[in-house]
């Protein structure tokens, strides 16, 4: 029997439902689940440990009570219901953006900086995806060697957009798939439109699927730098292009990263692996890497084609994978509650979950 | 009519296709054309100018009499025929990596540097894919502000790999579509393989397709170090991470350059704009930018998300996009033997194909 009533904010959506399959499979000592989404939403049922909970609409009274809320509907849900939550005794957890850079909100990946958790006044943000996945790989070699500056080019999957971009991505997928015509050369604006649906779609495409900032940067590579430095405490020289390719789940990411001290790609292998929440699949002969459609589904960061990088003093090239719905986003916010419980770690993995082993 | 004996090796695959399709677009002075393949496509035909063109099974034969032999079958069919053909005083213009770094061979991108051409002794070569875009892109840059580094990343499309990997990303996207449970997180290797033919597929995921080598970077990487470095007849640091994306054609690329001068984004894109053969798609106001499926099919490589790379001196991202089989393959070849009879750029565009436009 658990001791917490927990809340979930947009429990219908691609990470809300996550959280709460996730609060299962880590028994996380629940003792009453409220689950809530917008109007339209409501009167759904959720299952969570052989019951069946009722999806309420989102208000304030919903929130009343909890011991923990995980916000998972957006900035502007976030925006409404979270302080006044927090006022009333609740700790919350928000997967949006709302809050990321606040001064007042602790901005966590547990492993990085559990720490910063002390000094919470009630909200707690969990940082963009990329963000996670980026420095889930590149912090145990920070603390190792310090990086100077890093490059980084995404592969991020259509999930990291919600719901309605995976549709959108099956649909255009079996619209475009039989289409030699476009597919193979000398498509026209027009017809790609009339046949997908759009201009730009993303299946058998690469898109830069964000809104661009004033300086030509997308806010997804704005979001990878200024929490970055956030997280980390001082600033870290991050350039990053963001790239949405046409996966489910899972984002990759080249990372070509210089540093003050050399590590050779085997003590930086070390390094990884001893990281919780990292797995090493480096095996070049082997053809062992880790790729989103093998990675997804499962909890840890993997780390594969660690090799140097010649061309800059004290450089490595890695290439990380991670689910951006679960350490990405539901599994760091569960994380961060079970830290503040001080329950971490003690989770068993639940049956039937694929066992994943260092190896290079 | 033409005054050339033309033949094609390798006729009836994906670049083989695409150079007798450009050879008509461009309408090279093509006397007589003979086509070529392994036994298994003898007996073919294909079409050419109005005509049906048989294909013949390859023999030192079919090239005799040929003034430009264009080899699109392979290293192995390049190291049997190119020489014997250059000695009887054909000019065999080679796709494949067999003899890209002979010093007897020039390696030649028309734009950059056709006075290689001058050199040549009966064979040339033609680089690969990924160095061709890469270098439509950054050798303006380079005759501008001289490239200190480059950090690239690429979005390869499958057609790079041949039709038979066109073939395996169609199969397998038909066997992966419906399956969100192997989609959407939770997929063993075995499931994978059951569903899809192979633990790797490229549906709906991201690879590295190509062998790693000794010091763990693929070969597709080290061809790019080496023939940038032959091309440019200097070295130039490159640092690329290949990575093969479920896209039919086109080649994308994030560039991250550090340059010895400073350039700023508007000098940039107008240098680009400048070089015959690039055109420069980028205006984020208005989400535009290049993406492989609106420029596959097209002959420039296009240029987009220009841009300032603050965490070092004189940086600046781009955003790369070329047809891998024109431009990248086959397109290249033809302008070659177009540069040794001096036709070069007298071509019109065929009718048909959307005009582009620099736009910023």
């Amino acid at each position: 029997m658990g001791t917490h009533t927990v809340a979930v904010v947009g429990a219908t959506g691609v990470v809300g439902r996550t959280v709460v399959r996730i609060l299962e499979e880590r028994r996380f000592p629940v003792k009453r689940l409220r689950l809530s989404a917008t109007a339209r939403s409501a009167g759904k049922t959720v299952p969570f440990c052989g019951d069946l909970v009722k999806v309420e609409e989102t208000t304030a009274d919903v929130l009343r009570g909890a011991d923990f809320a995980f916000f998972a509907a957006g900035k502007e849900a976030s925006t409404r219901f979270a302080w006044e939550a927090a006022a009333s005794g609740t700790v919350v957890i928000d997967k949006s953006s709302a809050f990321r850079m606040d001064p007042r909100v602790p901005l966590v990946i547990p492993e990085i900086n559990g720490h910063a958790l002390a000094q919470h006044q009630g909200v707690i943000s969990t940082p963009n995806c990329s963000t996670i996945v980026m420095l889930m790989a590149l912090w145990p070699l920070h603390r190792a060697a310090r990086v100077r500056r890093a490059v980084v080019a995404t592969y991020q999957s259509v999930s990291g957009a919600g719901d309605a971009a995976v549709d959108a991505l099956r649909r255009e997928t079996d619209a475009l798939a039989g289409r030699a015509d476009l597919l193979e050369g000398g498509a026209t604006t027009e017809a790609v439109e009339v046949v997908s649906g759009t201009a730009k779609p993303i299946a058998f495409n690469v898109l830069f699927q964000w809104k661009f900032e004033e300086d030509g940067a997308t806010d997804e590579e704005q979001k990878m730098i200024a929490e970055t430095e956030k997280i980390a405490g001082e600033p870290i020289a991050i350039a990053p292009t963001t790239v949405r390719v046409p996966v489910v789940v899972g984002h990759g990411m080249s990372i070509s990263a210089e540093f003050e001290h050399d590590l050779s790609p085997e003590e930086a292998r070390e390094v990884l692996a001893r990281f919780p929440g990292v797995e090493v699949w480096d095996d070049p002969k082997k053809d062992h890497y880790p790729t989103p459609l093998l990675t997804a589904g499962r909890d840890p960061v993997y780390v594969g084609r660690i090799r140097r990088d010649p061309t800059v003093a004290c450089g490595l090239h890695l290439w990380a994978v991670g689910d951006n719905l679960r350490k990405g986003a539901a599994l760091n916010a569960v994380q961060i509650a079970e830290a503040l419980i001080g329950s971490a770690g003690t989770a068993p993995r639940p049956a039937g979950v694929v066992e994943s082993k260092v190896s290079w």
